[in-house]
């Protein structure tokens, strides 16, 4: 047990790592709720244990990414009727895992799971229930919509497609305006991301209706105009995709709903790279956005911003697995300078979309007070 | 060659079966246009041949599950850096083809391809350029949306999910009321078939755009409420689906959209077992739809309707690799009886959603005339 842990704090994995490698597995597993329509595998405990089943006959070897990292995730054990079977050493962090399965050295999906974009690429899901997971069920309150747009885009000479959710009532209530967070998705993610993974519209409607925030319109669209392969963010250039963001879909959005049309009643937030993304292009035109957000996603030094007297708030978060010292420490020297800056850290959670929904869920109540 | 001739013709197999197998093959493959982002493979060329690369170095059998019926599909051969390579023995017929591999006697989906809901399950998708694929591109013109709606469902104690096609300028013509159609996906597809495989709404944005249609609202929701299983359709009941449509959806959809919410405005449409479903409902609900259409999916008798003078269009398609003899004398029938009958029938195209994109691009400018 000792070596384990030796071990396991070296490593700063997050959900892949096995708290208790030796306790004992309750054999209560349950079908992940994001599995494909009538698939019994994968599955999950009352632990947070996951066990795979895969079919895959003649195969020599299957495995599955998630697991104790460095040790080739889990290894699968062929069965009788030609199915390969295993359970994580452990059981994994609460919330949303991406992962894949290694068929004889290839990268395949799950058929059991649904599949969710991350990592460029359409990986398989697996979703541990977490203690908090009621502000982001599906329940029987109004819900609002998550309408696909294609926007024109000049200087990418294409239609790009953003997701806009407008709240419950936002047809009916024909003179109402509102507000608009642009929401920007991770490195390898997509505009799907906020809402499949991140349950954004869920959150929102729950809250909603709970009266806990007043509504606003989300924008969801694709932050990466440029490199989509490892390697790119080296060299990432914010040019092309702050002028779809800013001088396109902004108007776009202005033009077709019943938005806010102005500086302090339009937000930005981003997770990860959508964090840096956010940073970057608050810092570069303070004249649209007046509430800055970064999830997992850096943190902001009073002299980036130059007009202290715009920014209205820079809610700063990250999961305890990764550098909430750096969070909580930026958030102070922030508040020092005179910004209204404030912190949230994700309890038991890494770099990974739990730590998300909860900071979409405690940004939200802050977003424009003021 | 013979053989092979009779072979086909005993087979109804549309798109898997090789047209000319001893045709010299072109060497312009390009990606298909259905690939994740990145991805070279697979490929398609300007015959219409299909070229798969799966990566499996110590895999001891990779089959592609499109190619000719009956002969496995297209099996890959294993090349130096093992990866697995090969070409379908004949072309594909134009449009979208679903497909799977099988890695040493399992089933999944092609790592480099798109994935579409089919067969009850997330299956991977392949686009052959058409040679009418104008109709349905991606074009620089005003776009309508795609909302996803969550509606009540008291029947089936849950919030069910819909798309919403709303027309170019939905949003600020606020005065405008539009007719509806509810479009239905087939057997073993969801809501998410129209516009993923189907591309509804570009080809309603397109027609739209050449002034070829008056504009109308699409609702696509899923037509499967109890059996998803092989075998269900024996036995299905459609009273669930009924209910859940007639009682629940289009009573949302007409207090939430602005809809001309009566019979005459209301249409119903659907592929295969979608069209079963509206045949069944629209012969038992006349009082809510006028405009009624089956592609792919069955035929109506005179002696079925009991009230002729409610419907306004009777709409009967399919392609001509299926059965289109049965549509044209069903539709002579109807029309001698004095219905305002119209059939079509997809050139070259078989079981698959290129005869239903075009049907919908049929079917479009005779809705909603008188």
């Amino acid at each position: 047990m000792k070596y384990y842990a030796i071990v396991l704090a070296l490593l700063s994995c997050g959900s892949l790592c096995v708290a208790q490698p030796s306790q004992q597995i309750s054999e209560d597993f349950k079908p992940s709720t994001l599995n494909q329509p009538g698939q019994e595998y994968p599955q999950v405990n009352s632990q947070g244990y996951a066990r795979f089943k895969i079919l895959a006959p003649q195969a020599d070897s299957v495995r599955v990414s998630l697991g104790l990292r460095g040790r080739g995730g889990t290894k699968l054990s062929k069965g009788e009727d030609g199915s390969w079977m295993g359970t994580t050493a452990g059981p994994l962090d609460e919330g949303f895992h991406y992962y894949h399965i290694i068929v004889d050295g290839g990268k395949f999906n799950d058929p059991g799971a649904l599949n969710f974009y991350g990592s460029v690429r359409w990986e398989s899901g697996i979703e541990v229930p977490a203690h908090d997971q009621d502000f982001y069920a599906l329940k029987d309150v109004p819900h609002g919509n998550v309408q696909q747009i294609l926007f024109p885009s000049k200087s990418t000479h294409t239609s790009r497609r953003a997701f806009v959710y407008t709240p419950p009532g936002y047809d009916k209530n024909q003179s109402t305006r509102y507000p608009v967070l642009y929401l920007q998705h991770g490195w390898g993610e997509d505009e799907t991301a906020w809402t499949n993974q991140g349950r954004a519209n869920l959150i929102m409607d729950n809250m909603i209706a709970e009266g806990k925030i007043k509504p606003f319109i989300i924008v969801m669209t694709y932050g990466m105009t440029n490199e989509i392969k490892f390697g790119g963010l080296r060299n990432f250039d914010i040019t092309p995709f702050q002028t779809v963001l800013v001088d396109e879909l902004i108007p776009y959005v202005d033009a077709n709903f019943r938005t806010i049309a102005d500086q302090s009643h339009r937000a930005m937030a981003g997770l990860s790279m959508g964090g840096m993304e956010t940073r970057t292009i608050t810092i570069n035109k303070p004249e649209f956005f007046s509430h800055y957000a970064l999830m997992s996603g850096g943190v902001y030094k009073p002299e980036d911003i130059k007009d202290k007297s715009k920014v209205k708030l820079i809610f700063l978060s990250c999961g305890s697995k990764e550098r909430p010292d750096g969070v909580k420490s930026a958030t102070a020297t922030l508040k020092e300078a005179g910004f209204n800056a404030v912190s949230y850290i994700s309890e038991g959670t890494a770099h990974e979309f739990q730590t998300w929904r909860r900071s979409l869920y405690e940004l939200a109540p802050l977003l424009f007070k003021n």
